[in-house]
């Protein structure tokens, strides 16, 4: 199990990260999750890092990596479910997450996406794709 | 991290399997989900095998442990994104995962959930959960 699965849902991307973002495998999720964004014309990203307990500057740095990316390839990344250990360890090591959103939690998450990008989806043709998550 | 987390979206519960489900691991996520459907009155449980490309018997057993619990607390279990490697070798092992509904991504599992629980959210407690989903 060498490969951080991403999973599909509309018009957005989810990514758990349940372990160590070691240097090889951090650089596959980058490349994974691009190449993704760009084959499915998804238009978020939420990462969800409730698993993490333990964060450093490179962990910081792969997730801003991973936001700007996507921004290039238009599409809003948003890191859901930080420990407050984490938040705390990110602004002591001066790590403030610039241009990254964040939220709570998942739900949260995709509320904020849907709202960054929710005027776009009304007459774009993803309209079929949320239809998913529509009752 | 010795824990896997449990995502709430909507109705359900969603669960990424990255790792080896080791004895320990496995009994934990069987009592957080059960817990979790009950605290959040979660209607199903998806659960992503996309990242597992070895299983044996006690995972399969493992799985059809959580989808009975959950089942007697009144959610359905939808496990997706089998590799057809695990596919072969659970029917091979004598595993058929009987009682367990699968699907072949997230989309089409949630789909799925929807559909099986449908005529219940529309007069539920739970409508306002579903607008998270709805555009």
């Amino acid at each position: 199990m060498d490969k951080i699965p991403i999973l599909r849902m509309g018009n957005f991307l989810l990514v758990t990260i349940q372990v160590d973002l070691y240097d090889r495998l951090a650089l596959d999720l980058e490349a994974d999750l691009v190449q993704m964004v760009n084959k499915t014309s998804s238009r978020g990203v939420l990462i969800d890092i409730s698993a993490v307990s333990i964060v450093d500057s490179f962990m910081g740095r792969i997730i801003g990596n991973i936001a700007s990316m996507s921004k290039i390839l238009d599409a809003e990344t948003v890191v859901v479910g930080m420990q407050p250990a984490v938040a705390i360890t990110l602004i002591e090591l001066g790590l403030p997450l610039k241009g990254v959103h964040t939220a709570l939690n998942v739900e949260r998450g995709m509320n904020l996406l849907k709202s960054m990008i929710g005027s776009d989806i009304q007459d774009g043709e993803e309209t079929d794709d949320d239809d998913t998550f529509a009752e």
